[in-house]
């Protein structure tokens, strides 16, 4: 018998009880019980009753109990109790199953060398996507896979606020604003919105797909705040939908993370994901190209990733987190390196006179990038002519100096918006 | 040290056998090794060197070999040698490995009680999706949800075929004499184009996720031969595309198993698949809609999958090939019971003359099918007039009833074909 602790109570822990009591009851008999629950509030009303489990004002102390065989740990929190919780139940070689990727994004490697050190086990399929298995998937179904690059939409707020600005023609800030009195965004936006919930969750992904160590300095990411609805019909008008698209590929240099707001092609796998959901676009050989699509967030959907952690330990089927010993994870490299090359969409204003065009072209051929497409549309009424263009491949720091050199020109009113544009994914062989 | 031994030696073979001394090899060390191999032809050109492992004219005398622990199993059919070599395995204890989604369609309950009986084990990932990990993800991932639906698109073959008879307005016997030159299709194309072999494989789906008996009696299969382009063009100008798709759905009487030509809404998570692909839509509670994606076929996503389960058999990962022991297994109902409702697509051709949509209209009013839309349209040239129409929801028997009628009207001259009408699938809770 497995002896279970729960540490937080929230939606998703309530979820869980009722997963554990209910669906699972039969199946699981008495090979896992819960034991023992910690929360802030003993007396808060959840909908579950918790009156046959210990209590534990301290999650720590309930990590650190002896007969507790996996800790549960729904805290949340890249430090404080979440992270001296695990740590503990590490320590002691209890397995840890959690949904907390903030945790694993900030120190994976350091409690991956604790399960390598005392012989317990972390598992987090939670932690990316929700209810989709994309750990499972890339940790066992891929296992026989090279994996040249993930990218995915991973923030189902960022998605939720693109979607809603197109479909029904608005401002971010509008949306933002609503989506916060529905309680779809949080209070303080900026995780969500500036892409570190989504960097998080593309470092842990690398991290198992390329046996590198989590890391969130080598991320680079942007949000969204700068995209207009300007820019979505622009875009549009040129064949993309605007996504916040998190990405992990190897380079000549390295594994490169990366969180942006990109253009995707219509027919993209990830162009029709729409609303909150998230989705993953896996490119490895020999299996081709996988998607993976489902419900990013909610009780249910992550209720649903922690039960798949418990019964893979109660089959007795535990894996390195992240998939070979910690010692031997790799180094990330940061983004931007030497040789990347990408395909860019630029957006400018600019004042209607003479020349504009031939000046901004003459910076993007001194730095080698050449033009795809370009329109330049009088008919935004924003006091300043958009112009949005689109380059062939080009190294990354040349088409960064062409901005930089257009964002100076006199006619150029606001700073530049580059994008890059994600290529339709091929199988690879 | 585990010993496998390979039956079968096509391209799926000689994948493996490149991924095993490939990608693998310094992962798997010697705790996997090749031991021996059996084909039709010895001298065969493989492209990979087979001389190191022992041969076996005889897939049965391989098998049988009491040193070999796990039998991969890639020689195909329902019977004949592939079902007597797994069986003789299994009836040894020993763990198979099969990409063979007739066999288990076929004979899966029988597989599965010697598992029981023996304790071997039997892993199938490669029988369904191709690189799909959808059997991993339907057993372990959703373990603790319960299962509603599954919809996918199993078959490459037909759906290449739909996808180009839609992008090059062609007919569909023009298409598959192309796709048999091309060899994309079979010389004996009935296996795929009538719908068998997306049948057995959602057979093994629904097995798994309703623990049922996989039962090819149960199925109702409609192929793709009646799906004519000018079907394609008036489902387009009512807002769907045609897709064969498998579904596999509880209903009041139990679970229905079905593969049929149907129409998905553009904005359906099917709708977008094209060329060979594979997808699955799984609704499940409370982990909402998942939808999988990938490559259906070929050596190298098909190696990735039989690869995959012979990780975890190295892993220590078994599990019970339809989740629950064989003598629990559930049997599925036939299709078509009553309590099913469905909405339809409705094409007939007609003579033009006066009253022909009133007296189409009268039958469906006589069984309580009213319409949603309609569109007739003379524009077609096909010697006779095409009307299409869409229901509303209708137990299925009321629809058919109804088609049955207007199938002997005067002024139809030919006989109509009816399609279901996919739903988007919504979040199941």
């Amino acid at each position: 018998m497995l002896r279970v602790g729960i540490a937080g109570l929230g939606t998703v822990g309530g979820g869980l009880i009722g997963l554990l009591r209910g669906t699972l009851a039969e199946r699981l008999g008495d090979r896992l019980v819960i034991d023992a629950v910690s929360a802030r509030n003993r007396g808060r009303s959840r909908g579950v009753d918790i009156s046959a489990y210990r209590w534990f004002d301290d999650p720590c102390e309930l990590a650190a109990d002896p007969s507790i065989d996996v800790l549960v740990e729904l805290i949340g929190g890249s430090d404080g109790p979440a992270r001296r919780a695990v740590t503990i139940a590490l320590t002691r070689g209890a397995r840890v199953v959690t949904a907390n990727k903030a945790l694993l994004a900030e120190h994976g490697a350091e409690l991956a060398a604790l399960v390598d050190a005392h012989g317990g086990a972390l598992a987090f399929e939670a932690a990316v996507g929700g209810g989709v298995p994309v750990i499972k998937v890339l940790r066992e179904s891929l296992a026989a896979n090279r994996t040249t690059s993930i990218s995915g939409i991973l923030n189902g707020t960022c998605n939720y606020i693109l979607s809603t600005m197109e479909a029904q023609g608005r401002e971010f800030a509008d949306v933002l604003a609503e989506a916060q009195r529905l309680g779809y965004a949080e209070a303080d936006p900026s995780f969500d919105v500036d892409g570190m919930d989504a960097g998080h969750k593309i470092a842990l992904l690398a991290a198992i797909a390329f046996g590198n160590v989590p890391s969130v300095a080598a991320l680079e990411t942007h949000g969204i705040r700068d995209v207009s609805l300007l820019d979505i019909r622009l875009a549009a008008k040129l064949g993309y939908r605007i996504k916040l698209i998190a990405t992990a590929e190897r380079s000549p240099q390295g594994v490169r993370t990366r969180v942006a707001p990109a253009l995707v092609p219509f027919a993209h796998p990830l162009a029709g994901i729409g609303g909150a959901l998230n989705a993953v676009v896996i490119s490895a050989s020999p299996v081709g190209v996988i998607t993976l699509t489902g419900a990013g967030a909610g009780a249910g959907p992550t209720a649903s990733a922690v039960a798949s952690d418990l019964i893979d330990i109660v089959e007795g089927d535990v894996r390195l987190p992240f998939g070979v010993s910690a010692d031997r994870l790799g180094q990330p490299v940061a983004a931007g390196g030497a040789g990347d090359e990408e395909r860019a969409f630029l957006r400018l204003l600019v004042d209607d006179r003479p020349g504009v065009i031939a000046a901004v072209s003459n910076a993007l051929a001194k730095h080698g990038v050449s033009i795809d497409a370009l329109i330049q549309d009088p008919s935004a009424a924003v006091g300043a002519v958009p112009i949005v263009l689109t380059t062939h491949r080009r190294d990354v720091r040349a088409i960064d100096a062409a901005v930089a050199d257009i964002g100076v020109l006199d006619a150029v009113t606001a700073p530049p918006l580059v994008m890059r544009i994600e290529d339709i994914p091929r199988t690879v062989t």
